[in-house]
């Protein structure tokens, strides 16, 4: 089973790309609703409910997991993957993206859109130098491209997302306040590095214009796993494959599934753990 | 001692008003940042947070306990002044609140504008129309003012003054948004049953005009506790007047006190535990 965790709804517009890529497989969805926003907690506390969280899904069986949160997977992606030495494989949301962010690129001036925790942690910007250089090694040419991130917290985005206001003036205002600095700075890719954002992927395009790449970290990791697998074919192999999806949140089961059904596009039935 | 809290700063606008009128009293706060914010969690998760933070307090020796939370005090007070039987005495910021809008009012048109979490309990119609019938009793001839609530959540209010935008355009927008169907309603007496917009609370007044007469929750709940002591000498007697003060916060130290500093009006030095 693949187990995929957020702290709320956003993790499900990642799993909406596994599904429609990778149908085949069993999926278990866990939002940590009761400790939502992870965006405004200390990478400690960050820390101590994604270790929570991979426990559950373990528990519960799963094989793979995918931390669908740019904020957790920015302050504790590599603790995790430390803590159990792969077994079960845990993967984030910002390698991926970063690596479709530097394939994309031509001039390297990287814009990053998240949450003030994801972009405090600094991780993207870290990520982006340490691929870099990776990129360098295997394309010689490249290497006289230099990367520079350029990095914008919005913090207002996801309670605008989540109160469904996203062709709202109100939202359109702050998020053009929110993307002029990268304007101003000509990037020429911007990483959405929070999964509530693809809801308003189309209005960025248009404001940052056609020229801009824009890359959703959830639709990325998604990409990034076909790969993945043929490097890893034993993981494949351990995956059970039914077709079986399984929602749970760790409050109130009724709001998960009005909002959570918005951000899957499909109905879901969730149901209300204790973690 | 008198312990004050709520899920995050907005309690520090309520214990500033203590600060305000008893500042020879021992004060602790407490800031459940951790689990912030209330307004989006279910009753049952509030309820458990609400008895988390209660057990922390009386530990900690408070001998009276003021949940200045909205939304706590109206998912979760009568629970825990139940569990509790007044061992320590527990009050909320709701009932002063209403007391003080039925004293003013004139025509029984009164606004609630409060978090989701509250709005959806209804807790502020209850009590108005509770406390409306004990005034009855007392004074006769207002038994003919028929009272209205008129509830209107405002979610995005307190992510706004949590980013500072108290004169931000896109605030004045929202807020008049969210203040139209009581305008329209013809309200004469507008509670703000949020610890957070009293920051906002100007531009409320001067949005509703000067006949709508503006009621802040955490200020209502200052005033009523010199009444509540004069009829309850035994608590007042239990308190220690040494002045001092200290603050909690379950999550990071620093932000609380950077944020916290702003809500209170001084500067605060915040400690963080775990509850």
């Amino acid at each position: 089973m693949i187990g995929i965790f957020d702290s709320g709804f956003g993790g499900l517009t990642v799993m909406k790309e596994y599904l429609k890529r990778y149908p085949q497989y069993d999926y278990m969805y866990l939002g940590d609703q009761a400790n939502t926003p992870y965006g405004s907690h200390s990478p400690e506390r960050v820390n101590k409910l994604v270790v929570q969280n991979v426990e559950f899904l373990i528990k519960k069986g799963c094989k793979l997991i995918i931390v669908a949160c740019n904020t957790a997977s920015a302050d504790a992606l590599r603790h995790v993957q430390q803590k159990y030495k792969g077994k079960p494989t845990i993967l984030g949301v910002l390698v991926p993206a970063v690596e479709e962010a530097l394939r994309s690129s031509k001039f390297g001036r990287i814009g990053v859109i998240g949450t003030r925790g994801t972009v405090i942690s600094n991780a993207y910007e870290r990520e982006l130098k340490k691929y870099q250089k990776e990129l360098y090694k295997l394309k010689g040419k490249r290497a006289e491209k230099n990367v520079r991130a350029i990095q914008k917290a919005c913090p207002l985005l996801v309670p605008f997302v989540e109160e469904g206001m996203i062709k709202h003036v109100v939202t359109r205002m702050m998020l053009k306040n929110y993307l002029r600095p990268l304007r101003h700075a000509n990037v020429d890719t911007l990483i959405l590095g929070c999964t509530h954002y693809p809801l308003l992927q189309k209005e960025i395009e248009r404001m940052m214009g056609r020229r801009v790449a824009v890359i959703s970290s959830g639709k990325a990791a998604a990409d990034a796993i076909e790969d993945y697998f043929k490097r890893h074919p034993e993981v494949e192999k351990g995956l059970f494959k039914k077709g079986k999806r399984t929602y749970y949140t760790t409050d109130s089961a009724e709001k998960f599934e009005t909002l959570g059904s918005r951000f899957l596009g499909e109905k879901i039935k969730g149901e209300k753990v204790e973690i």
